[in-house]
């Protein structure tokens, strides 16, 4: 199943997107998908419905409708750090040992095609294509990665947007840089997990202003989608509608020499091979504000406030 | 207004401490205590009928009643590190010339008085008494700090648990000891801003097993709530229900030498002046496993897998 949110924001319904690439209202079935429906025993009579009534069901039309995120209501969003080795070699960072983890808050989701705010006085604003596993079961304590799989609803297109400077460079906790508003896209649709047969086989790819600048595959991951969720479950509960964004491949703006972030109004389109794609414009947060770079917090004379 | 949750996991009732210290179920009043119960112009009326109907409000026996963490539905808490000078000493790291964030999930709150788990494989569990700030109104890009306080619902008493190997030696982003299960009890009561005339004129305290370790004021902060606030609000939005760990002053279990970190069956009692306080039972996460330790995962020889 491919399922999807259309609407305008906070008017959302369910939908789907059948074999045949008609795109099916299925608030009928369901009222809206939340965590609770990702559980496998409601996502397999869902299907069985979707099967059946599925040629009677309304159909919607693609292209102007907004597509929202596919989940209501995301929980943590786990992020992997560095998990592509050519990633780590431009990062200028040391190949992990074993995965370095950091989180996004769920209000940080918007939809595929949203716009992302460049954050008021952000230089650094950077992209990150990343295959996103979308948690169906809650999963604590596994005792190998074989059992890993079963706790996955489904598979998301995410885009990890980052701002480089708050993430690096103000006090070495990356989760400043990573949770401002708009920063974690997601979707076009979550495609369930029986139809993506190797999550690590999977092209993932990434375009600024129609440049191509990452195109890799999930095979290259350090610690493949099994190792990360049993590695993640002997550390925190993974729940229902919880997400780990898996990391990104190489050719992200701040590997470039000289380094190659996003400005306002450029359009970054991002994909993954059976997963859908987006497309987002960036903006600055007030363009009218021209001393927005002069309002960011500066960093006090060293050794504090007094 | 002193307000709480009380009652059994998933079944939990609002109640308020009323000023002569009796307790009362105002589920007449409110439906429960979540993110939208928090903004002022909902405190505000529901304060004014606690005073009118106070006295009729069903009385609850004190003692025998579990309590809960007082909001539910936090949604991220938002900590900030090393935010006293004497504890950035020592931790043995530099005073920071601005704050340090990290998130905590909202899934690891609960109770005050339940009890916290010591993750499998952990050997250093620690304690953070933390005076923890509740949003109450939408918060984006204030223009000064003297905005902030119209942004918050309440305080209230938090233990900013963690594991400082998981923290400190397994990646370098502190969020793999912040978020392990049951890590943030919360409460007894949040309360209300207007019952709080000066945050930072609060003495918190922390016994282990009936020994005093932390005894600080909120005078000490390096950055203030209000500061604090303001500064977050540049990087992210802060929303109702988020919770703002304002740090921890020295004398945590890692500052020891050699370090004295909390084992199974240690009892940890915090409060803050006016806030309450709490008590709770570190417990080893399934005590009958003896080879839990050696069951955490352990780093990949160097470079990561192939």
């Amino acid at each position: 199943m491919k399922l999807l949110r259309v609407g305008a924001p906070g008017a959302e319904r369910p939908a789907a997107l059948l074999p045949d690439g008609s795109l099916v209202d299925i608030s009928e079935l369901v009222p809206d998908i939340v965590p609770q429906t990702l559980h496998p025993e409601m996502l397999r009579p869902l299907a069985q419905r979707l099967e059946e009534r599925g040629p009677e069901l309304p159909r919607l039309e693609h292209g102007n409708l907004r597509i929202a995120a596919p989940v209501h209501g995301v929980g943590k969003i786990v992020c992997v750090g560095l998990n592509y080795r050519e990633h780590a070699r431009e990062a200028g960072l040391p190949v992990p040992s074993e995965p370095i983890l950091f989180l996004k808050a769920g209000d940080t989701v918007v939809g595929p095609n949203d716009t992302v705010r460049i954050p008021r006085g952000s230089e650094k604003t950077d992209y990150e294509v990343e295959l996103g596993v979308v948690i169906g079961v809650q999963t604590r304590y596994l005792d190998s990665p074989a059992q890993a799989l079963s706790h996955v609803a489904g598979f998301v297109v995410s885009n990890d947007v980052s701002e480089r400077e708050f993430q690096m460079e103000r006090g070495g906790q990356w989760d400043k840089g990573k949770n401002c508003e708009t920063f974690s896209p997601l979707g076009p649709w979550l495609v369930t997990a029986d139809e993506v047969p190797d999550p690590q086989d999977l092209r993932l790819h990434l375009r600024v202003n129609g440049e191509l600048r990452q195109d890799s595959t999930t095979a290259d991951m350090i610690f493949g989608v099994e190792h990360l969720i049993w590695y993640i479950s002997q550390f925190m509960v993974l729940r229902p509608g919880d997400i780990i964004n898996t990391g990104t491949p190489p050719g992200v703006g701040s590997g470039f020499t000289p380094p190659r972030f996003v400005r306002d109004g450029d359009v970054v389109e991002l994909g993954i091979d059976g997963l859908g794609g987006q497309c987002h414009a960036f903006r600055g947060y007030v363009v009218s504000r021209a001393d927005d770079a002069a309002r960011l917090p500066q960093p006090e004379p060293a050794g504090g406030l007094a």
